[in-house]
Parts: C-alpha cells; sequence; structure tokens
C-alpha cells in the first residue's frame, strides 16, 4: 500500500474500532452515489497522478485556503488561536495518506473503520486526542460538509497535471467527487440520530 | 420570482417557520464552500438554461434513476411499495421548483426558512404530512448526501444543452455543485447533534 511517510503519527489504518455502519449499508451508500466500475478504475488513475502530489495539494487546501478562513483554521490551533505546529504536521501527513487511501484502498470493511475513525476525529469524542493537543474540540459537520466543495474545485490542475486528457480528467474527477460524497455520508454518522 | 406551475401543492416558500441556523452561519457556509461573485453570476445563467428543462431533469432523477434503486424509491411508495402517483406529482413539482430556487431565489432569511423545512421534510417530523400521504417516515441522510453526488454528475448535460461555451458550462457548474453542497449542508441540521 502507497504510504505519504514511513512513519505516520496515529495512523491507526488496520487497527481501528469495527464501524457501526455496516457493508450493507456501504453497499447501499454506493449505490445512492452512483458508484460505477468506471469510477474504480478512475481513482486508481487519480492515485497514479496525485501520488507524487500529495504535499502541494494538502498545502494549498490548508496553507492556500483555510489558513485565510478564521472559522476553518481555528480548528487547527488552541482555543486562544496560537499556531500548533506539531498539530499541523502529524494531522497534515494524515491528511495526505487520506488523499492516497482515497484513491487506493480497497473500500472493504478496514476502510469502513478507519472511516469511521476520521469521522470522530473530528466530533468531541476524538479529536484533539490523537495528538494530545489543546484545540477546538470538535469541527462542525456543517464545515466539513462544505469545504468538500472546495477540495473538489480545487483538485481539478492536480489532476491534469500529468498530461492526461480532458475525457480522463473529467472522469478522474467524477471518482474522486463521489467518493468524497460517500466519505462525507459516512462522516455524518456520529453527529447524527437514528435517521442517519 | 420564476415558478414551474401557477399553483404547487406544498410550496410554502415565504411562509415557513424560522430556520434555527442563522444569516452569520449561512454567510460563514458560503466562505466555507468557496462561494464567489461569479457563483453568483453562474447560478443565475444556469437557472436560465434549466429553465425549460426542470420536467425532464426532475424526470431523469426519479423515473430515470431513483426508480430504479430500491432503497431509494421506497420514500415515494407506501409501506408495502404501492405506488402513490398523487404524492410523486406534488412532490415532483416542489422538486422542479427547487432547481429555479437553487438558481435565482436570493439566499436570505426566506430562503434559509424553506430550506429547514425542505430539510424537516425529510425527517420523521415532516415527511408525509405535507400531503398527507402513508410512506416510510423519513429519508436517512446518508442517502441525501450521497445522491447529491448523482445530481452533479447527470445535470451537466443540461447546462450544456443550449450552446454555451464549455467555460461557462463549467463555471454553471460549479456554482450548482457549490450551491447543492452548501443546501445539503444545511439539510444535515435537524438529523444532527449540537455539534452541526
Amino acid at each position: 500500500m502507497k504510504k505519504v511517510a514511513e512513519q505516520i503519527s496515529g495512523y491507526t489504518y488496520g487497527d481501528a474500532g469495527v464501524s457501526p455502519v455496516s457493508l450493507q449499508d456501504l453497499e447501499n451508500l454506493k449505490i445512492s452515489v452512483g458508484w460505477t466500475g468506471e469510477d474504480e478504475q478512475y481513482r486508481r488513475m487519480a492515485g497514479e497522478v496525485l501520488s507524487d502530489q500529495t504535499r502541494p495539494l494538502v498545502d494549498h487546501w490548508r496553507r492556500g485556503i483555510i489558513a485565510s478562513i478564521p472559522n476553518l483554521i481555528r480548528h487547527s490551533r488552541t482555543p486562544d488561536g496560537e499556531p500548533l505546529p506539531d498539530y499541523q504536521t502529524k494531522s497534515g501527513l494524515r491528511f495526505e495518506q487520506w488523499v492516497l487511501d482515497t484513491c487506493f484502498r480497497p473500500y472493504d470493511q478496514d476502510w469502513l473503520n478507519y472511516q469511521q475513525e476520521i469521522a470522530l476525529r473530528h466530533t468531541s469524542l476524538k479529536k484533539n486526542l490523537t495528538d494530545g493537543v489543546n484545540s477546538t474540540p470538535h469541527v462542525p459537520l456543517r464545515d466539513i460538509i462544505a469545504f468538500i466543495a472546495v477540495m473538489n474545485e480545487t483538485i481539478k490542475p492536480y489532476l491534469a497535471a500529468k498530461g492526461h486528457t480532458t475525457e480522463d480528467v473529467e472522469k478522474m474527477h467524477r471518482a474522486w467527487t463521489k467518493s468524497l460524497q460517500l466519505q462525507v455520508a459516512l462522516w455524518a454518522q456520529p453527529y447524527s440520530n437514528a435517521e442517519w
């Protein structure tokens, strides 16, 4: 499995708690999102294209965009607004690895379990714990859902950076956006009532 | 304001309860989603392009896609799986009108209030009430989030149907996808705990 670094602090893939979401729920969600064999193929192509660009991509999102939005950057800082460089570095590596996992990991039980771990790390149940930091207690669900649009918009030039045809870039982008919508549906689970 | 029909049963725009979401929350969400003046301009262009296509578009989503997914079509039927043609017709008109509202309505307090009404009509608090039908008690949040990806994918040919340049179609599509992400963030509110 491709990794962005030898050691990724707090990256417990394969060793996370069992998700309350079943594999059957996941299959149904893949249908709701319109996931196809072509998307499966093109998410891998996206992974090949992105694999040496995860650092600039995540920097673009975090330093280029989030850092200039006070309502978002506060979740990476102390309650007083002080930077937490070690937290930024560690969560940044996991963010990079998430890009690769989105493209390459099989969407199976281990993936589902780690999706739940990612979800919980946005909520007050697990945020700050992994890295032992003092920051905001949770990231609001609404901002997570909203920021997906930004990631979808800004990833396109990175998908086009290796000279693929417009059609291939479109198909990679389509697979990416569907996967993110699937993932944000999963991340909503711990914020939600029984009607999730 | 453009309407898809003289009479739209259950369309209480301007007369809905007050949303618990504030205009300040909405402004912050627009920032999180990356909403720009260009998006504001291009959502209107999308509206001009879509205004005589809302019927085939909604038919495409409902008859063409949802109807073939048992896990989704059940929300438009009785608990025994019987069709509810009157419910389909009424909610279909509202669905069409929602396309226009997405493109043309100012995103203000009235819009916010009706967004909350739409959200509640997906939950057991208000589903079935408006049309007095006996159907599933709620639509799971995860399927609403997931189906956004399908609407985003399939709307593109409709945006391209009036001969606009590829660049204009892209910009209309970008505004559309950002608006939908903003809206689904709002629709998640009544499903969510205080960390919404």
